[in-house]
């Protein structure tokens, strides 16, 4: 039998498992492995491989793509989804063949979405902050139950409908829209013909909608006005949908109950870095991280471990495929 | 039209706009209250009253209830379930008729369960505390999907009903044991034979069932040691269910991955307290409510806007029921 050989770059504690596991499964394969990220300098680790598979913020630039290429290496797979930092143009130059894993868990977002919101309105932060300092009575903490809200998902694609599922389960009452009228939303009641007919019914809003112009800051202090008071903005989705100055004019005059940011339109730079013992780099973020109401996570609404198996599974199995000659499931066109 | 007059001791802020709305529907009512507890000094604020509506965990003593009945007062209406602080014989003596509310609100405590549960699955109080501090990398603070889990359910009446079904809304596996062999949990698939088996196969186990002889002190060290490792424990339901000894030797081996507490074994006289800037009083409690895998709430999860409405509301329903010469819905025996 002819072996591969595949060298992982970047290879967190966390994925170890899942990349030991799959080398177990796959006995054809020489598989190697570093936690350092690809650089010019690091490339020749690779000296040997059919293919890398990687993972990073890092640029790949036009010089650790020709590293690679000068050790005859040319077929790459991303663990990841996003491909805004190759140099595509010497990717193809060089004649690369990359993949990318579009879909890890929709899961893992509607889930942690659904567990924020549910924690808004328990006011859960509120209450471990008490009890962390000492004081264990329960008044005035008082929880709003998930079923006696209405929930509104603007975008019911695979994530959308996974947080439906679960606040259905809560017993909640969900209405939803979508830009492409979904059969399966009208046919189960779901269906609201317009986002003010959402904005005016709901009691909890969840955005599940890509950023695209038409979606930049569509929750604004136009459209918060619209909704009902006391309402509570879940958004797990992009940054850029929200208009955050108004977003923290709402919670200042109360008319928004609550707000959980999984996604900031400044993020980049700032989330998944750390910054204890320096200058918290956006006083905004810092404010609302410190809110009572307010459920800041840094981006972390993917990261499960069933996300990251498929992650690196995903990624595996690409290169595999390309390596052996066979189509990878999920080619990058560029 | 003869008007009913009704006067209601201990009312919080929380439960006043519900006391309120009911008056408004009820016009044939006098309603009166105060934020004060009943004693022997605040028995008179009830003169004139037909009935009264109280919660507090003073002791109703002999004197208090004399007070009462000096006034011409008997009917007296708990928001709450508990009796064990009423002076019973005197009551008695002194021809007390007394309600409860015995069931406010099974969706409230079942929903926290739920949250939390998921909460220790997605390690939500590391990240908390890291995003508090500025630390905004994900790893290694990585989630379990709550999909991936098979939950045990020990305990199917009305608030383990609720939790499976939140459960299976996320989508997780769902296991259920009751002494009592319930038809629709083995049509459907849920049941299983033996606490041992439910240990062997759970990786949450969520408790659900009354502190009686039988069940104090289930959950100890032979029992955790036929859970699977890496389970999660999960106890709403009363403190004397768990060795809290045995639960922490198994937080400190590892063999748990979590635990959720919203009852405790010593809770009387701590819980419902303020403790900040007093020396902590029981320093077990302390080193959990501090632990990063181990969620502490002071006996909360019954404590939603719908329960405290439900409380209010069948308090004084039944109050109204008895001052009018009518059978009151939940009468307690003594």
């Amino acid at each position: 039998m002819l072996m591969s050989k595949i060298f992982a770059y970047g290879i967190r504690q966390d994925e170890e498992p899942f990349l030991k596991k799959w080398a177990g499964q796959h006995p054809e394969v020489t598989l190697d492995y570093t936690d350092q990220l690809l650089t010019p300098a690091t490339a020749k680790l690779a000296a040997g491989a059919d293919g890398v598979v990687v993972y990073q913020q890092l640029d790949y630039t036009p010089e650790v793509l020709q590293a690679l290429a000068d050790l005859g290496i040319t077929k790459m797979s991303l663990r990841n989804v996003g491909i805004d930092n190759i140099a595509l143009d010497k990717a193809k130059e060089l004649d690369f063949t990359i993949t990318n894993v579009p879909v890890y868990s929709p899961n893992a977002i509607a889930e942690h979405a659904a567990i924020q919101t549910a924690r808004i309105l328990r006011q859960t932060k509120v209450m471990d902050e008490k009890v962390a300092k000492g004081d264990l009575r329960w008044a005035p903490t008082i929880g709003r139950e998930v079923r006696d809200q209405t929930v509104g998902i603007i975008g019911a694609g695979h994530i959308g409908q996974v947080y439906m599922k679960i606040m259905e389960g809560f017993g909640a009452k969900v209405i939803a829209y979508d830009l492409r009228k979904k059969p399966f939303l009208e046919e189960q009641g779901y269906y609201v013909d317009s986002l003010d007919d959402l904005y005016a019914q709901a009691d909890v809003i969840s955005l599940h909608v890509p950023a695209i112009k038409e979606t930049t800051n569509m929750i604004n202090d136009e459209t918060i006005a619209k909704m009902k008071d006391d309402a509570v903005l879940v958004n797990v989705s992009r940054g850029a949908l929200v208009d955050t100055d108004a977003v923290i004019r709402a919670l200042d005059s109360g008319k928004l109950y609550g707000f959980v940011l999984d996604t900031y339109e400044d993020e980049v730079g700032i989330f998944n870095q750390d910054w204890t013992g320096a200058e918290f780099p956006d006083a905004r973020l810092n404010d609302l991280i410190h809110r009572p109401n307010v459920l800041v996570t840094p981006h972390t609404a993917f990261y499960t471990t069933h996300a990251v198996r498929n992650m690196v599974d995903k990624a595996l199995d690409n290169n595999l495929a390309m390596v052996t000659g066979k189509q990878p499931a999920t080619p990058v066109e560029f």
